[in-house]
C-alpha cells in the first residue's frame, strides 16, 4: 500500500489585496481544506484517484469563491458555461463536458464520458446526458452568484475578458486535482466557469484532456490553471508528461519549461504535478495561486501567495 | 528557397470494393489532384505555408466526396455538425472552430481565430463571427447530401456510428494538410464532419490543437485522420512531435509508435507528418487512407491502398 496523496488548486492568477487577508482569506483557506478533506476520506476508505480527485473537484465547484460550478464567471451573454475533464492515469480513459449549463457539478458530467465512444461532447447534449445518468441538475441561476453579476456589469460591452483587467479581482478560476490511491494509481480532473466576458461556444483547455489535464500511471498526473487559450495552444499538460517520460527530466524542471513556453505565447498560470513516486510540484507564474494538499491521514497544508504551506487543523 | 511541399489526406478507413475502383476510383484521385495543384499555385506564387494548407482543405471541403464541408456525416439528429482547425508552425498560433452549421469553409473560419484570445470557438457564436469576418454562409442544406442522407437513415436510431459498420462505406472521414513554404515555414490544418451517427456536440481531435494538428517550425507539422476521440485521448499530434523533438526519433517511427497508441486504446487511422527537411510520412493501419502530396513545380502524386503512388497528369 502506498500513502495516499491528493493536491488541488483553486485558480491561479492575481486576487485583490483584501481578498489574500483576513477574513477573505480563512474563506479561500477553508475552501481548499474541506476539498481536501473530502477527497482524503475517500482515499482512506479505499476509494480509488478518480474517485477522489473528482470528490474533491466537485467540493470546489460546490463553493461560491471557486470560478467553477457554482460562482463561475459569466460569459458575454451574462450566462454561464462551465466545462471539465477527468483522466484514469490507470488505463489512459478519458471523461470530458463544456458548454454546459445545467448540470450542479461539471466534473461528475464530465466522468459519465468516461468510456463512452465519444470523448468530449459540448452543450445541450452534455447537460441532457449527464441529466439521464440521473446527476444533479439546477436552473442556470444556481451558478450566478451576485458577485459575478456585478464582475460581468463592469465588463459588458466592453470586448475586455477579466484577464485584461489586473487591478480587479482577477483568479483566472479554473479547479483541479490530482490524486495517488493506495494502488498506485494517478488520476486528474479540472473544473472550470472559463474567462470573465469570454465568448459563449469558447473551449479552453479544461475539457481537453492533453491541455489541461493528463495523467498517466507511468508518468505523472497533472492539472492546469490560468490563461487556458495559452495552455490549449501548446497541448501543455501532455508536454509535461512527455518532458518527464521522454527526457528523464524531473518534475519541477519539465513543470518550469512547459510553464516557460505559456509565458513566451503570452499567457500565465500555474499547474500542479504529481509524479508515481509521489513527488508534488505547484508551480505558478501569477502573483498568487490557490492549492492545497493533503497525506495519508494527515491535515489539509494550503497556501495561496508564493511559498505559503499553511497547515489546516 | 526551399522545395514547396504540399501534402494532405482526405480520410482513412474503409471503402467499399467499389469505391477504389474505376469509375469512382477516379472521382477520389481527381479530388486530391485537385487539393494538391490548389495549395501548389498558392506556395508557387510565394504564398506561405498556412495559404497553401487552408486551400488544399478548402477544395476537399467543398469535394461532396469528402468528410468535411459540403459532404459531411450526419450527426444523431441529422444536422451536420463541422469541425476544423490550422496552426503556424512559426509561431504557433492556432484558430479553431467546431460545432459549424453555416460557414461554407470551415477551415476558413478556423483561420480567423488565429490571433484571437480564444483558441477554439464551438457553435452559432463561431458561425456568427465567420460571418462578420465576411466569409461565404450557405444554409445547412448545403452540406447534406443524397448519399449522407441515406446513410444516416440506415444508422438513425441504432445508437451506432458508422465506425461500427465496417461493412459499408465507412471512411472515417477528416480531410487535412500539411505544408512547407518557400521560407521553410511549416503550417497544419485538418477539417472534418466527424463520425456518421455521432450526438451532436461531440468535438472530436479534428478541432483540438495538439491532437488533430500541429505545426512547429523546428519539429514537423501534423494532420490526422481516424476515430477521433483516440487520437484525441492521447494527444496525438503533440505526442508525435515529443517524441521527434525530445527523443530524436525518426518521422515514421515516431508516427508508428504514435499510431500503435491508437491502436492500444481501441482506435485506428492515420497521419501525414512533414518533417523541416521536407521528409514526408503517411502512415496509416486502416485498409485504405486517402493521400497525396506534390513537390515544386511537380504532378499530384495520390494513393488510396497501401503502397500506392499514382501521379495524375
Amino acid at each position: 500500500m502506498k500513502d495516499c496523496i491528493l493536491a488541488i488548486h483553486g485558480g491561479a492568477g492575481r486576487l485583490k489585496d483584501s481578498q489574500t487577508r483576513a477574513p477573505v482569506r480563512q474563506d479561500y483557506e477553508r475552501g481548499l481544506a474541506d476539498a481536501l478533506r473530502a477527497g482524503q476520506s475517500i482515499l482512506f476508505a479505499g476509494g480509488g484517484a478518480v474517485d477522489a480527485v473528482c470528490a474533491a473537484v466537485a467540493v470546489l465547484e460546490d463553493n461560491e469563491l471557486f470560478n467553477a460550478g457554482r460562482g463561475a464567471v459569466l460569459c458575454s451573454n451574462g450566462e454561464v458555461e462551465l466545462s471539465a475533464s477527468v483522466m484514469d492515469g490507470n488505463d489512459g480513459s478519458v471523461g470530458a463536458m463544456a458548454g454546459l449549463r445545467r448540470v450542479r457539478n461539471p466534473v461528475i458530467g464530465a466522468r459519465t464520458m468516461m468510456g463512452h465512444m465519444h470523448g468530449l461532447l459540448f452543450g445541450a447534449e452534455a447537460d441532457a446526458r449527464a441529466e439521464r445518468a440521473g446527476l444533479e441538475m439546477t436552473a442556470p441561476d444556481y451558478f450566478i452568484t451576485d458577485r459575478r453579476r456585478a464582475q460581468w456589469s463592469e465588463l459588458r460591452g466592453t470586448g475586455a475578458i477579466a484577464l485584461d483587467h489586473s487591478d480587479r479581482d482577477n483568479v483566472q478560476g479554473t479547479v483541479g486535482a490530482v490524486a495517488r490511491d493506495a494502488q498506485g494509481n494517478l488520476a486528474a480532473a479540472t473544473s472550470t466557469g472559463g474567462l470573465a466576458n469570454q465568448l459563449p461556444g469558447r473551449v479552453g483547455d479544461t475539457p481537453i484532456v492533453g491541455a489541461g489535464t493528463w495523467a498517466d500511471n507511468q508518468v505523472c498526473a497533472v492539472s492546469t490553471t490560468g490563461k487556458g487559450d495559452a495552455f490549449a495552444q501548446l497541448a501543455f499538460a501532455r508536454r509535461v508528461a512527455d518532458l518527464i517520460e521522454l527526457t528523464g527530466m524531473n518534475v519541477p524542471d519539465a513543470a518550469a519549461a512547459a510553464l516557460d513556453d505559456v509565458v513566451r505565447v503570452g499567457g500565465e498560470g500555474g499547474c500542479i504535478v504529481l509524479a508515481p513516486d509521489g513527488e508534488l510540484h505547484q508551480p505558478f507564474n501569477t502573483p498568487q495561486m490557490l492549492r492545497g494538499w493533503i497525506t495519508g491521514a494527515g491535515q489539509p497544508v494550503v497556501g495561496i501567495l508564493p511559498g505559503e504551506k499553511i497547515e489546516i487543523a
